[in-house]
């Protein structure tokens, strides 16, 4: 980190999730975004921040560039500390794009994504850079390109990749986002987080994608549904388990106890996957799907019910690539 | 049947499959047609079918009504000996819908759907009925209304409701298709045809209603589908045998070799719940999901893929219906 000056934070994926993070990291270090389908209405307007937590009708110009290699013009003499990935995770991608804006041995990269098994391919590609693995909570979207509607949680938990790897650089960028105003928890291993959030990402995320379905109104559909629910998240757990990471019943039940309680407030939510799939955008299969079965079948999990989740949501990811 | 004159049809449903058959019978019976969303066009213009087995351009002009209602008043001095219900199998409706039509202890109602468990609606609702229950391989769409394209198949079994029911009445209708020209089966017990047939209908129909895709595109969307179709059709067999209805492996695999065969010829094929969700229409989930994972649970058969298909398809058919 460039010490005695304010850190130098490169912003990838300037969506609902990566705009909030810009926008608190703005208060406490040099911020820089790219920006790319929404770059020219961002480089004349800016953003515009309705957040039900962080107050309406915030706005902000940060500097934008429309690629990492304009960003590491920019950045020239001084590398930047951080390139923080919020992009969508789609395997075989993103890697290539933020290379240039990454000074091997210096720059950390900070993976705000879904998803089990995503920071693999970092690692690969920048061998001697930290990976820093990061869950997030934080229910955004942006509509239309620059304005963010943010709603009641903000929340990053944070580790290094792989666990074993040196804790401090994941340690200084969550004292960085507190002393930007937010919320970050450190942790030891954040593998188990990973997987308690998969718990809702990979069962709710096809199921409302594939039928584009509110959360609650699949629970509603037919007596089976719930029990189905439970027992897709009970395989997600069971892969968990044996990937080293214990989670117990009552924590799965805790997760689909959430969807069950909004029943009764008609207060369904549109997961990611099913917002993708109404605005005609691939979606993170692999990452949020297969890498989990994958993950189960090697180790000899019966996973049927997310197998075929898998099979259905792919096949549909491919045929929105078509259009 | 009325000796010694031409046996009279009623048909309802004048869709694709419908019509086909209309267009059939016609020449061997007097013939009826309840038309709903194509009355208009149908009674001024009749029906074009293009089929690939009976010729382009056949153009005719049949009678049709409203309704069965408007049906029954056109045969107050003789009843019909058939109805025969070619709409879609949604369970609850169309009882009451063709009740009017229907004289007690002697018309016979012809069940020309898809799906398993459909018939004892109708045996409860006309307990002095014979009900007969067939089994169609005829693709067909009609797009525009009153046009028909119909590809290079058809083909019906048909057999009697219960299976321990007379056999004179559906043997009857075998030879009335025969007399007009169309290929008729009749079976002992049509039962095990109904199930060898929903092999591909409760595979194959909502998992590609559900991702949009052919049946080719599935197979060819990632490493594990042509596994988890097997593993779907498996499970099926497996409530048709726990249900008195014996298939083996080999007949499974050769219902899926069948879209295996077309993949290298780029010939996919859009089951009928695809042509429905991309139309908006309701989707048969009950008929051709619901009771089989039923009557399979009823039995204790396992079938965890089946049942993540319903849970879907049943949610997607809701949202459909709220369109």
């Amino acid at each position: 980190m460039s010490s005695g000056t304010r850190p130098k934070v490169l912003l990838f994926g300037a969506g609902g999730v990566g705009t909030v993070y810009l926008w608190l990291l703005s208060k406490a270090a040099d911020t820089t975004a790219v920006c790319r389908s929404n770059f020219y209405v961002v480089k004349r307007d800016g953003f515009i921040i309705n957040s039900s937590i962080f107050g309406q009708g915030l706005h902000f110009k940060p500097e934008v560039v429309r690629d990492c290699e304009e960003a590491a013009s920019k950045a020239a003499s001084v590398p930047y500390d951080y390139v923080v990935v919020c992009s969508k995770a789609i395997p075989g991608i993103v890697p290539n794009l933020i290379a240039p804006a990454v000074t091997p041995g210096k720059t950390a990269i900070v993976l705000v994504q879904n998803g089990v098994g995503i920071e693999q391919e970092y690692t690969d590609a920048f061998d001697s850079n930290p990976i820093i693995s990061a869950v997030v909570y934080l229910p955004a979207t942006q509509r239309p390109a620059g304005v963010i509607a943010h709603g009641e949680v903000e929340k990053l938990q944070l580790g290094s990749y792989p666990t074993s790897a040196s804790q401090i650089p994941a340690r200084a960028f969550t004292e960085l986002i507190r002393a930007a105003g937010g919320t970050a928890e450190f942790h030891d291993d954040i593998q188990p987080r990973r997987w308690f959030k998969l718990l809702i990402n990979a069962s709710w995320n096809p199921i409302c994608g594939l039928t584009l379905s509110k959360d609650t109104d699949i629970l509603e559909s037919c007596d089976e549904a719930g029990a189905v629910l439970l027992a897709v998240m009970m395989e997600i757990r069971d892969i968990a388990n044996a990937n080293g990471c214990a989670m117990t019943k009552e924590e799965v039940e805790y997760q689909l106890s959430r969807a069950q309680a909004r029943i009764p407030l008609n207060a369904g939510i549109e997961p990611s996957m099913l917002q993708d799939v109404q605005a005609g955008r691939r979606i993170e299969v692999e990452a949020i799907v297969g890498n989990a079965v994958r993950m189960g079948k090697a180790k000899g999990v019966q996973c049927d019910r997310l197998e075929m989740l898998y099979v259905l949501a792919k096949a549909l990811d491919l045929q929105i690539g078509r259009r």
